[in-house]
């Protein structure tokens, strides 16, 4: 049958041709977009500072308190947070009393029509150029404020969903012809973990108690970790409550925003006990998050494209579009009482699975989701060992120690030292500042 | 060295013959007192009905409303609800307000003594012989009220305690030289599960979707679960919330009470998803319990003992007395339209490891525990194929089908089934009763 007229027939060689032809333009249309977006300006001066975390860009939500007085919501620009539960109450934000609340939740149940509503109203009477008279006085030093969770956390997901990560764990565990297991190129590998174990940033870590049995003994004993470990991920805070699967769409815009995340993990507890039936008592003592959650609207200039498949995926876990972030990461190490080092440097853009494939999967079944849960991205490693997100990696099993500027070895991490995550999104002339989550650990009879 | 005068030394046979007889001499005395444990007589008639699950000696606490009225506290008498909310608002009780909530989380959080204080004070009210006046016009007929969930469930974990079950399901997954895991003998294995998932009885249980993809297929694919199962369960209700490790005993203490609890489980989903990490989507369908906490005070009278151990356990995990109960526990499976047929029959006395070992290894590590925490004891299987707590065993994956009374078969459940668990134990004269649980099975798209 002759084609119709209407209809245009190219060689296959042409049409792949112009593929690659739009997706380089796409890719520069990004970049270009990523670009245009500067820095806006605020009449808090500290927020101009290029090197500051929380220009009017950023504008991450957390929950202070002062001397001891009533836990609020707040937000940080600058060095300074805007006591936004007081303007709330003082009937100065549509916010309609959601933010004199300790923690963010009744906020974000209020929908992303509220979120974009809130974000505007801040933005344009906190820009350079507004009246401050108003706001001014409702303006707290960041360094006079204790900060608490930010939200309830309702439960907390964690994934595996980093390449280099699960191959370099996968080696180790179970060797390098099984290191990936035959499922992770399909789905994102995810595992419940325990809400009431996540804390905020500066609060002391007890190292765990566990069941601990190396290979080469016969019987258990019962003691203190002599392996523990972090994890640098991202964590993304689900803000829509939902009763069904989630298309990856939907997943994405049902995001409120991210934090930092540490999953601390038992390594030893954990190789005696996560068969078969997964971690479990090896991450239960604490997971530390950042104090401030930075908006997925703050994040949207530096949306990223996961990496290439290597195999097709299925049609429910498919991106309509880049869904991960460009966000540097690094982790500081400083033994009791030393100077900070930086012991890894990667890139959130590293993960297989972003957040919104995460979160689709997590629904596939018809699991609901609430509005506070809380899902880990999984340990992010880069390809280089200086890009590794544990310790367990970068000092592989802890074969090859970590040697600190003071002479000292590493391991695993030792009682008093002192772990801190820190993360940017570097954008042209302004930075998204995630702020840092910091834990020491000490033994399981002290802290607090 | 001679021994001294007032030293009386024994040959070792001696003191084996004298151990063997007071362990007999205990074993004794437990089953006197469980049989002088008879019936409390109330002056709600049908609640003295040897065959009521709900006598003066049970008094489980649930949630109710009427036509669409409030959901409120409640206490099961016989026939009877006893709105025990009403009472508490109108100043009859001392548990000062708690119970007009839509769960026992805020009873629950009073404690221990409160606990004690309020069953006491109900079963003084309720007994025969007490003036009914006061009480009378507050009891609803339980054939009048709706059930919701009786708590709010703050997290959901999982165990996997149960030795047949353990050992039937790792023959099937791993094969029989595998089927234990190494440290199953030495700890209760368990793996967070998902609290939003946790539905009261009655509640539809829609099919889940997921990812499938058998040993000799080359890719996964996405559809309905082929081998949707149930999980015979009973769940421990933690009481009181914790922020450090509890011996056994403090963890006994802190179990408010029990409900059953069927943990609704995708095989195929599970077979594919769970290696590395543990079950996810597999899991977070649904989970449903019975409507009617049963509380360890009712229980007190079947305490039982763990199985002997076959290898000691650590002291951490070691019970200072019986902390199992005798519970008989069984299972319903009725096709659409037909009648239902038993397909299993157990007691929760062949668990390996009690809820309160359970509970203290979760806490082992540090992990802080809440009021409203749901501990599912695993499935419960026994020794027989007809005591086996889920399709999965009784089928042997599916291999050998049960044979419905009308002639149709089952390997897993079909769309239309409506599985009831139901359990009771058995006392002289009188049983506490724990209701049904009851799910009935439709399509993705449909249900409610």
């Amino acid at each position: 049958m002759a084609p119709r007229a209407e209809t245009i027939c190219l060689p296959p060689q042409q049409l792949e041709s112009w593929t690659g032809r739009m997706d380089a333009l796409c890719t520069q249309i990004k970049r270009t977009a990523k670009l245009m977006s500067q820095m806006l300006r605020s009449w808090v001066t500290s927020a101009n500072d290029p090197e500051s975390g929380f220009p009017l860009n950023n504008l991450p939500y957390g929950v202070f308190s002062i001397e001891g007085g009533v836990r609020r919501c707040g937000v940080a620009i600058g060095d300074q947070i805007l006591d936004v539960a007081a303007l709330d109450r003082m009937g100065l934000l549509k916010a309609h009393g959601t933010l004199s609340r300790a923690s963010w939740n009744d906020f974000m149940a209020l929908g992303p029509v509220a979120w974009a509503t809130f974000r505007a109203e801040l933005t344009d009477m906190l820009a350079e150029g507004a009246d401050p008279t108003a706001l001014a006085p409702y303006l707290v030093p960041m360094a006079a404020a204790h900060l608490h969770m930010p939200f309830k956390v309702s439960e907390f997901t964690d994934f595996y969903a980093s390449k280099h990560h699960a191959t370099n764990v996968g080696t180790m565990f179970r060797g390098a012809d099984n290191a990936l297991p035959p499922n992770w190129l399909h789905m994102p590998i995810g595992y419940n973990g325990r809400a009431s174990s996540v804390v905020v940033s500066g609060t002391p870590v007890k190292r765990p108690n566990g069941q601990l049995k190396s290979p080469d003994q016969t019987e258990p004993r019962f003691g203190p970790s002599e392996r523990f470990d972090i994890e640098l991920e991202l964590g993304a805070i689900v803000g829509v409550a939902s009763d069904g699967p989630l298309s990856v769409q939907e997943a994405f815009d049902n995001i409120f925003g991210y934090v930092l995340l540490n999953d601390w993990s038992a390594r030893d507890i954990q190789a005696w006990e996560y068969q078969p039936l997964g971690p479990f008592q090896s991450k239960a003592t604490a997971t530390s998050i950042s104090p401030w959650i930075v908006t997925a609207a703050a994040l949207e200039p530096f949306r990223t494209e996961t990496p290439e498949r290597e195999v097709p995926l299925l049609d429910y876990l498919q991106e309509p579009g880049p869904m991960l972030y460009d966000i540097d990461l690094g982790v500081t190490l400083a033994p009791q009482g030393q100077a900070a080092v930086e012991i890894t440097q990667t890139n959130y853009n590293e993960m297989y699975y972003s957040a919104a494939q995460q979160l689709a999967h997590h629904t596939s079944s018809g699991c609901p989701m609430r509005v506070g849960d809380l899902l880990g991205s999984g340990t992010i490693s880069g390809p280089a060992r200086e890009n590794r997100g544990a310790l367990l990696e970068i000092t592989w099993g802890g074969t090859e120690p970590l040697v600190l500027p003071g002479g000292e070895t590493r391991s695993f991490i030792e009682d008093g030292d002192t772990l801190t995550l820190h993360g940017l999104a570097q954008g042209d002339g302004y930075r998204i500042g995630f702020g840092e989550c910091v834990g020491t650990v000490v033994p399981r009879d002290e802290g607090t």
